[in-house]
């Protein structure tokens, strides 16, 4: 690869928008040449005096890096928030940050920059951090890549999607995907196809037979040239995608000219297989963020030696959903023309957020950082583990035998039944065990994604299926249990491709330990109610 | 008044785009009768735990909110900034404001709450403030209004047009405008028509004429049914709408069924007259807030007994333009879709914006935020007649009859020419005392609106003017100097309107006082060398 990061991006500018060609240069980059003159007086901009801005500084408690331990089974950390919100609790161990309007230092992050307009580059402290974790992290096979903030990735999917596409044109995606993906295009005219899936998500062959077999006629659009891939802790299913088939994904998108847009949210959220209880001990991971990121699936910038991925990159599940701040990855080209797009609408991301953001960052260090990633995949390991084990108390967990095909090709799949205990009552009314449910373990990301065996439904009919999956969440719902019901997954929108199946995709990221353990009890009498129905 | 205030807004849905038509209501809106159960267990999104944010709490030293007076001259405290940065000056008086992550009080704001997924209504403590902060300031005449945070007046032009408008229609604007409203637009081939103004902004008879006159084969264009307006501070022009032309336009705007989104970010920099220095005496005003605020002239809510106004607020010139942090205020009906339009890009501003605001908002209260925006109206006047006296010091200042038509109707002019001592040197070489440019002082915003008389210019040929702006504007560059050259503000894209004439918008609410003495002389050394060419 040494050589090929010699390689500069290719010129991909045939793939953009008539929106985004009609999108002018920023007619004052004229500007730009005074600038650099640093007596320049600028009575240009409607900007306030930065006396007029009513914070002279803002600070925060942050969390120290190693707050999260390497050690991964549910224990006391896990639980102590509750005991926070009464007062009881240990303390958070913290260090203040603060960023001051008037700093000591030029080169400081400054409040009175941060809350003036800016670019929709964003401050040069966070430029440079994200340019330097990017080069180490993902390791983008050519030189010049650039990297641009964005206000989370759905603005950046929102974004890349008008950057590249026209109304009427298709773009690929897996069977199931990411709602919000969805509902930034539909309502340009510019739909989803979808790709069939397998356990590592997009699967190559069925790329290769979409791309090959496209009939522009019958689809009423040209051939797709945009991909929208989650690949790792896939959104919904979790499957994550490694080297080999990122790479054979990667080589048919050159070969059809296809842009990548890599949304990756999950990407440090990468746990490892599950271990059923019994199987499991208490392991301290060793603190080596280098093996951390090591084991890590590839990002698609590692094989993008052709400059023609976007990966979107948020702070949502790092810091917080409400920093409202992620970046883009990509080449200078499609950098600013995404520029451009943000200009007219959110302009630059919060400089509160970017400050505050900047300062944890850049005090924490790059270490720092790995190291509170490193703590959050455990922690998101210990939730998964926990919520399965949850489900193998409540019911009866087979492992089925490997899988031959379909979503879960490769796997075994976990299936739930009734406990014997209470089949006994079932079998007196219905003599069936029942499969009420199977999954498989994810190994990263935030959701289990499961099928409900509908066809096991004792009166159910072929098609059933989107009423019935209705009429569980609904029940659910009301007993005070809140999934999310699979049809809202689906890329195969308007058509429904899973006959007899209906999914849910339930999440283990948020709730208390002892709150996910009461939602799996409910879960469980609400789910052995509706099968004897 | 008080009869039309029991009046609901009527049925303007006609209004909305394609675009806004296909987007779906949230199809998790389902959601909505279960969320009202304190005990529901949420297993639905993908949030994380928020002992998984890394801020414990955040802080601000806070201005208090008389930190400036309502004494109206230039003093001390307009040039204490720059003592500041090198640690010499007098201490801001702060108070210190913190969001905690776990707060005592369950309506407090909580920074769990808000670092985490909201929806695009923001935080429910700054709906409560911005809901009878409009009701109070801008009386809307219709009881049930609504009121959207959005991430600053540029997002909310973008998220209205696209709203409101498809692709080939063209809306209504002033001849002069914001180059933003502009730019968002023109890449959807959604183009503007300039309606002519005069000293208080657009002129309602030229808006009749646009209107009655359409010729729908001509233009290749419906009739324009939105209009885009900058009323108080009009940018660049600086012109200030009163209540009966806002009356006479709405009227119109009935009559012929156009929305009016009043982008109004300088509302609250509303001046006054300028006074020449010698006329000006020291004035204390009285520090009653509801005197303040009805002295200002009404927005255009205030007449909207039908929900036709989609009135855009911003904290960029009142907190800070890095806050992203801004409001609709309209009818129930339109803030539903371009709730669903932010959905899908920025969804809500930036959580630590929206917690750090709303905790200023809420410990400084209603009053406390009304003297803070009374003390910033008497710093811009300061700052607006500091700049005015320079030019008189720098040129010769002489006020013209009051003037019959144009631009400026109704307003006596002052026109600037050589200093008699200068003059004798130019007589020598030109034997011409050049009027070298005109203005009308502003009564609100940021900006003077200059025009610069090129057919003065020792050898103008008519044609010259756009070529001549670009010429002089480089050299004030040059020599240090950054305006706003005039035709970046013309709404007749690609026609030049105003023969003869060029102009610049120059900016008098970011300079230190001192630097824009020096930039008046750098002005002054550039023109009389420009026009003795």
């Amino acid at each position: 690869m040494a050589s090929e990061k010699q390689q500069k991006a290719i010129d991909l500018s045939h793939h953009l928008s008539d929106l985004s060609r009609a999108r002018l240069v920023s007619p004052l980059k004229g500007l730009a040449k005074y600038m650099g003159n640093p007596n320049l007086i600028a009575l240009a901009g409607g900007m306030p005096h930065p006396s007029y801005f009513p914070f002279a500084d803002i600070s925060a408690s942050a969390l120290v890096p190693d707050s999260f331990s390497l050690e991964s089974t549910p224990r006391e950390s896990a639980l102590s928030w509750v005991w926070k919100l009464f007062g009881a609790g240990p303390k958070e161990k913290t260090t203040t940050i603060t960023v001051p309007k008037f700093p000591s230092h030029a080169d400081d992050i400054n409040l009175a920059v941060a809350l003036q307009y800016g670019t929709a580059q964003g401050i040069v402290q966070l430029q440079k951090f994200l340019k330097e974790f990017v080069a180490k992290v993902y390791q983008p096979a050519y030189a010049d890549f650039a990297t641009l903030v964005q206000t989370g990735n759905t603005d950046g999917w929102s974004r890349t999607v008008q950057t590249l596409c026209n109304p009427g044109e298709i773009f690929l995606t897996e069977e199931w995907t990411y709602p919000s993906a969805l509902y930034s295009s539909l309502p340009y005219n510019i739909k989803p196809v979808a790709v069939a899936m397998d356990s590592e998500g997009m699967r190559a062959d069925a790329l290769r037979k979409v791309l090959s077999e496209w009939d522009e006629e019958a689809r009423g659009a040209k051939r797709p040239h945009v991909m929208y891939t989650v690949p790792v802790g896939q959104n919904p299913s979790g499957a994550t995608m490694g080297a080999s088939r990122k790479k054979a994904i990667y080589d048919i998108c050159v070969e059809y000219d296809v842009i990548i847009v890599e949304d990756d949210p999950y990407y440090f959220l990468q746990q490892g297989q599950y271990k059923a209880r019994s199987e499991r001990s208490v392991e301290t991971v060793k603190n080596d963020g280098d093996i951390f990121l090591h084991n890590l699936a590839p990002s698609y910038l590692k094989f993008d030696y052709q400059g023609r991925v976007i990966r979107l990159d948020t702070f949502s599940k790092y810091v917080a959903p409400g920093s409202r701040l992620g970046w883009f990855t990509c080449s200078p080209l499609l950098a600013e023309r995404l520029e451009r797009q943000g200009e007219t609408t959110t302009q630059a991301p919060s400089g509160l957020s970017q400050s505050l953001i900047t300062k944890l960052l850049t005090t924490w260090k790059y270490d720092g950082y790995v190291r509170w990633l490193h703590g959050l995949a455990i922690e998101y390991r210990t939730r998964r583990d926990y919520f399965i084990d949850c489900l193998a108390d409540e019911f009866h967990l087979a492992k089925s035998a490997t899988l031959e095909q379909g979503l879960w090709k490769g796997c075994e799949v976990h299936e739930g039944s009734l406990k014997p205990k209470n089949s006994i009552i079932m079998f007196e009314k219905t003599a069936i065990k029942t499969k009420m449910f199977s999954f498989v373990p994810p190994t990263s990301g935030m959701f289990i994604w499961m099928k409900i065996h509908f066809e096991n439904y004792p009166s159910f009919k072929a098609g059933d299926e989107a009423t019935l999956e209705m009429q569980l969440w609904e029940k659910l719902a009301e007993a005070g249990v809140l999934v999310a019901p699979g049809w809202y997954f689906s890329a195969y929108v308007g058509e429904a491709p899973d006959a007899g199946e209906g999914h849910f995709r339930i999440s283990f990221s948020n709730a208390e330990f002892t709150t996910m353990k009461k939602a799996v009890t409910i879960f469980g009498d609400v789910l052995r109610d509706f099968f004897k129905e």
